[in-house]
């Protein structure tokens, strides 16, 4: 009586897993500053609570497997506003983005096949990649090279016989680059050349900064088949705990095997897609504010970090993430010892070691990933606390060339 | 650019195809009563409404993976309520029953093993085995015997090298059927002989009738570490659409990886958290009333369909179905043209054809499941509805031995 393959091997949240150091500290009363996850701080917009206070029914009952039609069509109208004409029929609402990446990889691929995707990425993806048995190739990136696409060979290089599709993440999670139109046009050479799905995973397109803008994988006809785009309200609508997503897809053979699997699970929960329609029938206003309290913080983040000696980062474009190569060894010690030994004025800081956001062994040991996911005051009292202890961490460790436990 | 074989193969629940046939007819003005779904009538407790309304943060933010602590305390005390002693730690919220079932298919067993199930089943297991890819091995029972279990010589013929786990729904959809302690031994007895686990579905476990009692397999000792329960509240508190489940178990190894799961998809839905903590916080007297209202309407309908001519059926000890092998040959053919041809005053009833609950080929052809999910009086008319229409059916293809379509 053995449990699974899959269940053994499934890798443990490398962000979760410093939890109860965490615990631990808040237990003495320490205060944590948390960057360590994409958690917003912002407040969810009016129209999300007033819709979930308002919900009025005599029965809580099951919706459609895909979503109800009125929201389906709303998640249309909004993708319209971008210029993208897609139909409430080629939409799924699925339970949170999670479960948007869930179906696509396993409607994509089946076991032991491939997906290609640039690393560092959302460790999540490893995760349901082990629950759907599909096996995630990384394409290395790299922080020095600001996470540019390498050129059309070196990609091409990773691409096998098993391989079903590349996902790209842009805005992305967790470098914050934003793939130009011509690193997206070198990808679409490729899935066209080796007969690829295109699975795009857009969830912070509002997320961009400078005037950048988002282009989607929807935008090209010559890739309307191959084209899945992954969507969800949690980043931004400030609504993570809703558990709202979308599966958008014009390839029909696609919709109806996403279907059946939504099918099986019965319907997405009734009383957040209610609260979900009336945010994206807010219009584009309410992102604006949102976007550009996000750039102040990447702007307060990113000067703060770089005078620190040894440092080594890109300017985000997008999202609400940066990698950053620190000059240490280990940084899960160091994120650890942030918990378990450092404290200014009773207070210390998290951020998430970036080892989990890649799958190659032993990349990103010395990164680690920051969400800028607190006020500006906020921000940039964690900022002191977090140069202040790495300064003290040097000496401790580095200078004294004691190999951390 | 292939679709995955799983999502190519994946079955459209056998509900939902005869869907547009309603729509059609909910088109034309025609009334249905619909006992083709279990999506009771019963309100929503109020309790649960209140909480819903009454939830108060600034940001709809991510919960815990495995759930808020409250809630699984809740469930917990709960349990205890039963004499069954389980700790939040032995507890996972799941986004439904549905999540509970996917996440325990794929932690007892890999692509290609097997769960050995009594058919016919609960249809959605056959989705979720396809997504996961694991192999349902159906034990048929008979309409004829009542569904009882077989003897166990019989049962162990079922068991192969490459069986993982044997589950049993119990009160059963779609049967009704209420195992007994002695059929839950005589399948306890095979699960140690060949190192199974044993998988319990029990979420209609306050829905028995005529004074009978659930008896839980999270109440024998000698199987603590191979038991699994899915739970849900779907059903017990009508809240199908809130998706909150749970999974229940004492093995340590099979929640941590149920636990890395869980992580990968973040959090159960935040608001109808809560909603299900005040609901499981109302206490048994609201069970009282809800069962005694279900065991009139199985009682309203079995007295009205066993006056049929040529129907075999077993009187359900628990649920809220069961399954009626009816004097036809077709039960798909007569479902949908009750929706397509036949009105009294412009009405008609729709029930599930019962194939879709049996996974060995032909099985079940001439039956179907009706789901007593209205009140008595909506019951009754649908009752002669459905007598009238099976009358006019057989006038129309048996007697003329006319080939349904």
């Amino acid at each position: 009586m053995n449990i699974s393959k899959r269940g053994s091997r499934i890798q443990a949240s490398p962000i979760r897993k410093l939890k109860p150091y965490a615990d631990q500290a808040k237990k003495e009363g320490v205060h944590i500053y948390h960057l360590n996850i994409g958690q917003p701080d912002v407040p969810t917009p009016q129209p999300v609570w007033d819709a979930i206070k308002n919900y009025n029914e005599e029965v809580l009952s099951y919706g459609p497997a895909q979503g109800f039609l009125e929201l389906r069509q709303a998640v249309a109208d909004y993708f319209q506003s971008y210029g993208i004409t897609v139909g409430s029929e080629d939409i799924i609402i699925t339970i949170g983005g999670s479960e948007a990446i869930h179906f696509s990889f396993s409607v994509v691929a089946d076991y032991g096949e491939e997906i290609l995707i640039p690393e560092p990425f959302y460790t999540n993806y490893n995760g349901f990649a082990s629950f759907a048995g599909v096996q995630i190739v990384p394409l290395t990136l790299d922080v020095e090279e600001g996470f540019r696409l390498p050129p059309e060979k070196e990609i091409e290089s990773q691409i096998t016989e098993k391989t079903r599709a590349i996902l790209l993440c842009s805005p992305n999670n967790p470098t914050g680059s934003v793939y130009t139109p011509e690193e997206i046009e070198r990808i679409i050479t490729l899935v066209k050349k080796h007969d690829l799905f295109l699975m795009g995973d857009e969830v912070y397109k509002e997320f961009i900064y400078d005037g950048g803008t988002h282009k989607s994988i929807l935008e090209y006809p010559e890739i309307q088949e191959r084209a899945i785009v992954v969507d969800s309200i949690s980043k931004r609508f400030s609504s993570c705990g809703a558990r709202v997503g979308a599966v958008i897809t014009r390839n029909q053979e696609v919709y109806q095997s996403l279907l059946k699997f939504a099918q099986a699970r019965l319907c997405p929960p009734s009383v957040e897609q209610k609260a979900a329609l009336d945010a994206y029938r807010m219009g584009s206003e309410y992102f604006q504010q949102v976007r550009e309290e996000y750039q102040r913080r990447r702007d307060v983040l990113f000067e703060g970090l770089k005078d620190i000696p040894g440092v080594v980062m890109h300017k985000p474009q997008g999202a609400f993430y940066i990698i950053v190569k620190l000059p240490i060894e280990e940084s899960e010690h160091f994120v650890k010892w942030m918990l378990t030994d450092f404290r200014v004025d009773k207070e210390t800081v998290m951020v998430a070691p970036a080892q989990g956001f890649y799958s190659s062994p032993g990349k990103g040991k010395d990164e680690v990933r920051i969400a800028y996911v607190l006020n500006e005051k906020q921000l940039k009292r964690a900022i002191y606390i977090l140069k202040e202890g790495l300064k003290k961490y040097q000496n401790l460790f580095s200078k004294n060339e004691e190999k951390p436990a």
